[in-house]
């Protein structure tokens, strides 16, 4: 039986029309503002090949937080299960309190997804090497089979004259010792990962592997063993949407990491990766129409995993 | 194709029988302590109805915090969306830490999983009913389609005489107005719902409903609706496995709740629900032998969710 | 030089005359609602044996926080040090967060004021005596040479029925191993000792010795060593007044000991110790026109410790 | 009657004697390290100029923490009032915890002595001048009534590559809004503030204006009111000692500062200041010689304010 997924798009994208205007595009930061906020973008690809988009579909955006998918699998790959020493992997929750916790942790954050399990995780790409952005950006790059993605450092540089929370963690954790490379160099490759700009169809390229027990259908490529695709989906599911997830789980129940720019990126274990992007957020900072449209697929198709 | 899962459950059964010893029988109350520690028991039931088992799948055992999922899924069925006001539903993990949670959260637990939300739960199910502990049993033995299912008085006693902490967040609840009912009412219908025995064999069929997007598949009737059915399914993959959910999630990879009993259940979304019993714990109070047979189960069968 | 105190007293109750109707009359419970809120009373005693008063300094009233301390040195004089194992001395506050608190540190109250640690010292009083509650009352008719002080039973019931908070403490202390006694028993203990009945010229008097070195300057009887009642005046000075130790300090600058029932007992060490009472409280629960009673008196006699 | 001074001074100098070797001198910097263990030296000036001393009371050491107080002092002659709107005034303790307060309370640390609200102080300066730290150099010279007090800028350079932790905290506040300058800048000068090098004999003149209701005797020079006064003495007295305020109140009972340079300061109200010197830490980090001689102090001339 063939699924008329591109008609299901289209029907979605339909669907999810009047909720534009409804939420809210990211103003911390000019950079993110200025984006047109009527944007409505969704692009899927089978672990088969078969691509199915509707909307801009081709049109870049700020990953922000869904970068740290990347680079949590990048870190997996490099530091192996040492990385866990230095971040907890319980899929505990988008963190009711991430600075009470790593004060009564010592310094160890609870997941890969919260902020400061990411900057531990960027942190631990660092030691090895001297170009971890360099790095990082390759990365992206073969996975999503786009040679010209790129930082926006306009944006990095906004984050960083306001990521004051985010310096604060960095160096709470280095009092810990918990931080191994000097705090400003870290950051700065932090936040040029999360400027990276990519469109819907190459970020459900991109996320392939984690639909295919790790393995990039394209090339053949094992990115991940499939115990540890199993580990990224988990704590996708349950940390991937901020304060969200279960509401998340409730309404798409598929594994999906969000970000500010208004992507989300969810996997259809061993079937398909699927990417939405509509610039404005609710109030948990997910992209409104994106959970939305999340939801009316897994409704209709039934491919929620619960 | 026929899978011989009488085949792999006594497979299984081979394989961790080495484990038996290198657990620790859960010994708070001697009721508890006097289980012979060297059972294992497995079994599944298909969604439709074929039933396989390995090892003593008929000896019933104290189902403890197992009964968390049943008083839910009888509290949501009563109360319906207002259950949400009282006890959070984000799968935000075993919790960091409730007590300090709590009190942060003016008394509204986060999940219906841990123990501060599970006594939520029970206490809203005693709103509706003068007698709720046999509410409780008597739905518990309608899904189990078996009649003579009973509480152990005795080890209901013997929980409530050394169950401080669980004391002391009812009442700390009740200072927040959100515990509804007698504090002592409300604590011995809970300790009475955690005593109740049952068998592997019970346990997998009682839990059908939840692996059938809410429909008991046995009657037809409908017990939760398929979003409610996502709802606790999503709850116990993030919260049902103590402090363990992200090893449970990594390793075996299917909605889960545990009971200190030594039992597991565990949901196939759409397919199966199994059940293991092996009294021995490992240091995160799960069944040690249960959690490595679940493991061999989605390892051999590709069943896991992510 | 002879001061005039009784000029000073009728000097002061004039001055907070205008107070009266600007504060809340303590109303969790009945019996403590049905005081006459206009109430104005004042009494000092010198350690010389003088003794100065205004208003109705005879009429009795709810002592309830104010009885911690005569509990505290009970146990004191009982236990020794071996008291501060099981509650902290450190006068860091009428505390950020009691039960946050007491979770990180094992059940430990930080200090003997703050309620939980309060429960410590009753529980360990409970712990020598057959009649605890009987032994307090003697302790504190001893102190203030009046054999008709009693308990309010009235009050004692109804802060029992309203004090789920408490009554958690008290669990969750009892589940670290922190509370050895029966539970239910030494609550109702600590309810009696918070509903004794005692008049400003009483209370005055019954804190004498603390004002004296630790010596009843009407017995000659040591009733705490000197650096004990340091200890008890230092704590005071920092956890005596709920969450305005700090407002105390800088306008009276003397430690003292409120109650909800409106009294507030404060000493000058090596020289006096005097009790105000006017049931209105202010919203941090000490007595409004008490507070400012106070601090017209270390004005006009230059006698803060600051 | 004339106190013998001069032959406490030394008599208790040899009493503390064989206290040396037992301690830690300060290691997390090598300018603090390399200071010799072995001194002590304690100087005592009365409200009327007399001044005592004992041991190398006119060698300089690193002031540290004591500078709290200047830079408090200083922040309230010229914010007023609005200073406690960004740190509170209640005399908490040494704070069961710095990081879990700021977060839960937005920010606003609990006094102005823990580092937290020691930031946000020399914040405020920060923002009335081009140069604070000159400033407040200036100010303590003032107080001294010495001209050639100066900064030790390795120590300042070593501890702001070692501050990781006050970094962290300047950045969270800011992030909340209460640091209102360039936290670089802003950390440079209060690095700078607490690496002044002073005597104690420097030291117990320049804090007589707290034994003097906060009139230098000196000059006639009001610095604080009596009722800020009486503020600052009851913050030093349950926040100036870092986790040891209990002990100190209960042993030494006066209002007192610590530095991990080993010096304190400590204040009789109304009749002198007195600063003891060795640079020997108790586990606590006050001086170990330091607090016994101040002990020996009170409690041979009964000078305790309790």
């Amino acid at each position: 039986m063939t699924t008329d997924y591109k008609g299901l798009l289209e029907t979605i994208a339909d669907e999810v029309r009047p909720l534009m205007g409804q939420g809210q595009v990211a103003n911390y930061i000019p950079a993110l503002a200025r984006v047109d906020p009527d944007n409505f973008a969704m692009a899927l690809r089978t672990i088969g090949g078969d691509e199915f988009a509707v909307g801009p579909a081709d049109t870049r955006f700020s990953i922000q937080s869904i970068s740290k998918v990347f680079t949590l699998t990048l870190a997996m790959r490099m530091v192996g299960e040492a990385l866990w020493q230095r971040v907890g992997r319980n899929p505990s929750g988008s963190a009711f309190n991430s600075l009470v916790q790593l004060e009564y942790e010592y310094g160890v954050p609870r997941n890969p997804f919260i902020n400061a399990g990411a900057l531990v995780v960027t942190d631990s790409v660092a030691s090895h090497t001297a170009d971890p952005a360099g790095l990082i950006l390759g990365f992206i790059r073969h996975l999503a089979d786009q040679d010209d993605l790129d930082f926006d450092l306009e944006v990095a540089k906004s984050e960083q004259e306001n990521g004051h929370r985010n310096i604060a963690l960095a160096y709470f954790m280095k009092s810990y010792g918990n931080i191994y490379n000097d705090v400003e160099h870290m950051l700065s490759v932090y936040f040029r990962q999360c400027s990276i700009a990519m469109s819907c169809r190459e970020l459900a390229r991109a996320f392939g592997y984690l639909a295919n027990n790790g393995v990039d259908a394209r090339t053949g490529e094992s990115m991940l063993s499939t115990a540890e695709t199993r580990r990224v989906n988990s704590l996708m599911q349950s940390c991937g949407m901020y304060e969200a997830v279960g509401e998340f789980a409730y309404r798409v129940g598929l594994p999906g990491k969000s970000g500010v720019g208004g992507g989300i990126v969810a996997v259809v274990p061993r079937r398909m990766s699927i990417c939405v992007w509509s610039p404005e957020l609710d109030p948990a900072g997910n992209s409104l129409a994106g959970v939305r449209a999340l939801e009316l697929f897994t409704s209709c198709t039934g491919m929620s995993i619960f």
